[in-house]
C-alpha cells in the first residue's frame, strides 16, 4: 500500500487498524518519502522513497522518477509482491505510471477512475472522475464497457448505462458527447443497456447503474455533490431541530471523509486512489476497500465480464 | 414576457399573481404557441406565435423562425415594447436570437447565463451555466468581467473571482482552463480580484463572489447541486426526526422549484431564462426577478460597472 500524504497520521491510524483487524494474514507495505519515522509493528513494512511525483510533473518526468513511492509501489504490484495498491498521490502521475507498469485489460487503452455514489435506489458507479481530461468519445465508450463490467461483477446483471449530459436530446453537449451518444446507441450490447443522456439532477434518482462522463466533468460532478452535502450537513448540525441519530444516518450516506476512494478501473490489478486531502480515516476506508476487492477477486471478475 | 412551456398552467398562475400584485403598473405580454386559450384579464396580452424554436434547430434555422415566440418576444424587447423578457424555451435558440436582436454590452462577444447559488456566506454568482458550450479562455475572461460587474451592481465591491477547476494548481484542467488562469492572473484589475482555481467542493464555503466556468461544466455543477439537494430533502422528509420548520427553511435555500431562473448577462436589456421543466411557481419567481431587475436598472448598472 503506498501513499504520499498524510503519512505520519496514517502510520498511527494504520497501527490501530492492524490491532483491530482480526485477520492477521494481511501485511502492509508503506511506500513513503524519507522524512517518516519507522512504524513500530513488524507487519507494517516501511519502504522509503528518494523521489516524489509532483502534480505539475510532465508524464515523461513521472516515468523517470523510478525511486518515487508511486513508482516503487506500482512496480511491486506488477511483480506480484503486493496484492493491491492504495495511494493519495498525484492522479495524473498515478494514471501515467499504472498504464506504464500494470497490464491493461484487453481492448482498454487507458485506466479510468470509478467512484460509487449513493442514490434514492442502488449506488451508482461513476466513470471517469478525473483520470482522463479531456476524454474522446472512444474513451467514453470504453468507460461504458468498464462500468458495465464493474456492476456485473458486483452482481448487477444487465446494468443500465447513462451518459452525463446537459439535456436528454441526442444533440446536447459537446461534439465528443454527441459522438459518444451515437456510438453507444448503435452498439447492440449483450450485457448492458444504454439509457441515453442523464441530466445531473436526475442521477440521484438512481435510474441508471453506471454514469459515464469525461474526467473533468466527472470530477466536478463528484466534488459538487460532496460540497453541497457538506453545506447541508453544516446547516443541519447548526439546527437544534435535527436529531443526532438522523444526522449520523445521513452522514453515512454523504460524509466524504469516510469515502472509500476511487477504483482505478481497466487494470489487471487492484489500485485505489484516495483524495489528496484524505483524512487517515478516509485512507483506512480505502485500504479496507482494497482488501475487499482483493478477496473478491474483483479485477479477475471485471476482466471476465468485459465485452467489447 | 414569453414562454414556450408550460403555457396553460402559467396562465392561471399568472392570473392569480396579477391579482395579488399591488403594483398595477405592470403589463404582461405572453408570446405563446397557437393552441393556448385566451387569458381573461386585460392586463395580460396574449400574442400567438405560428412557429416554435426546437432544441435541435440549427442557429441559422432559429434566426429564420421570425414568427416563433422567442423571436417575437426578443424583437419586442429590442424595440422597447417590453421592459424585460422571461422564457423557458430552448437555451441555444435564446442565445442565438438574443445575440441577433438585442445589443451586446461593449467588448462582449456573446451573452452568458448567470445563476446565483447559496453558500455558507453570501450567495455566489455562477457564470456560465449553459449558454456557451464549449467556451474558450477568451470567453471565460469575459465571464469574469461580466460576473464582477454583476456583483458590483448588487453592491459587492471588489468581488473575488474564482475559476471552477479540478484542483488549485495553475496546471489543472483543460488547456482552455489553463489559458484562462494565465490570462486572469496577468490582468491587473481595478475592480475585481482573481482568487485562482476553486474546486467544486470548496464553492459552498462562499470564499469567492463569482465562479466562472465553461457552460457545459457550469450546467453540470448547477444541476448536480439541485439533484443532491433534492435527494437530501427527500431523505429528510421521510425522516420523522426533522422538524417541519427546519425543512421549510432548508427548502428556501435549496428547493430549485422556487429558483428564479438564470440572468442572461452581456445584453443591454433584461432577459431571464427559466428551466425548461419550470413549474408555474418557478416561472412566476422568474417574472418577479425580472420585474426587480427592471426596477433596479440592473442592465444599466452592469454596463456602467463593466471594465475590460
Amino acid at each position: 500500500m503506498g501513499c504520499e500524504t498524510p503519512e505520519k497520521v496514517l502510520f498511527n491510524t494504520l497501527l490501530q487498524h492492524v490491532d483491530q483487524h482480526t485477520d492477521n494474514s494481511v501485511d502492509y507495505y508503506i511506500f513513503a518519502s524519507e522524512n517518516v519515522t519507522s512504524p513500530s509493528r513488524k507487519d507494517i513494512v516501511l519502504i522509503r522513497s528518494k523521489e516524489m511525483v509532483l502534480h505539475e510533473d510532465h508524464p515523461l518526468i513521472v516515468c523517470k522518477k523510478k525511486q518515487s513511492s508511486l513508482y516503487l509501489g506500482l512496480q511491486a504490484l506488477a511483480k506480484g509482491q503486493l496484492d493491491g495498491f492504495v495511494t493519495a498521490g498525484s492522479t495524473a502521475g498515478l494514471v501515467v505510471l499504472s498504464k506504464h507498469l500494470i497490464p491493461l485489460l484487453p481492448t482498454i487503452e487507458r485506466p479510468a477512475l470509478l467512484a460509487t455514489m449513493p442514490t434514492k435506489k442502488k449506488p451508482i458507479a461513476v466513470v471517469d472522475i478525473g483520470a482522463n481530461v479531456p476524454a474522446k468519445s472512444r474513451a467514453l465508450l470504453q468507460f461504458a464497457h468498464l462500468g458495465a463490467a464493474y456492476q456485473i461483477s458486483r452482481g448487477r446483471l444487465y446494468p443500465k448505462i447513462g451518459l452525463l449530459n446537459i439535456g436528454s436530446e441526442a444533440v446536447k453537449g459537446t461534439l465528443e458527447m454527441q459522438n459518444a451518444y451515437a456510438l453507444l446507441q448503435t452498439i447492440s450490447e449483450k450485457n448492458f443497456i444504454f439509457s441515453g443522456n442523464v441530466e445531473a439532477k436526475e442521477v440521484f434518482n438512481g435510474d441508471v447503474d453506471v454514469l459515464i462522463t469525461e474526467g473533468f466533468v466527472g470530477n466536478i460532478f463528484l466534488k459538487t455533490a460532496e460540497g453541497i452535502a457538506n453545506f447541508i450537513l453544516d446547516k443541519l448540525e447548526r439546527s437544534s431541530s435535527s436529531s443526532v441519530l438522523f444526522l449520523e444516518e445521513l452522514k453515512k450516506y454523504l460524509h466524504y471523509g469516510k469515502y472509500p476512494g476511487a477504483f482505478l478501473i481497466g487494470l489487471e490489478k487492484p489500485v485505489i486512489k484516495c483524495h489528496g486531502y484524505s483524512s487517515a480515516e478516509a485512507f483506512i476506508t480505502g485500504v479496507n476497500a482494497a482488501i475487499m476487492d482483493i478477496k473478491e477477486k474483483l479485477c479477475e471478475k471485471i476482466k471476465k465480464n468485459l465485452t467489447t
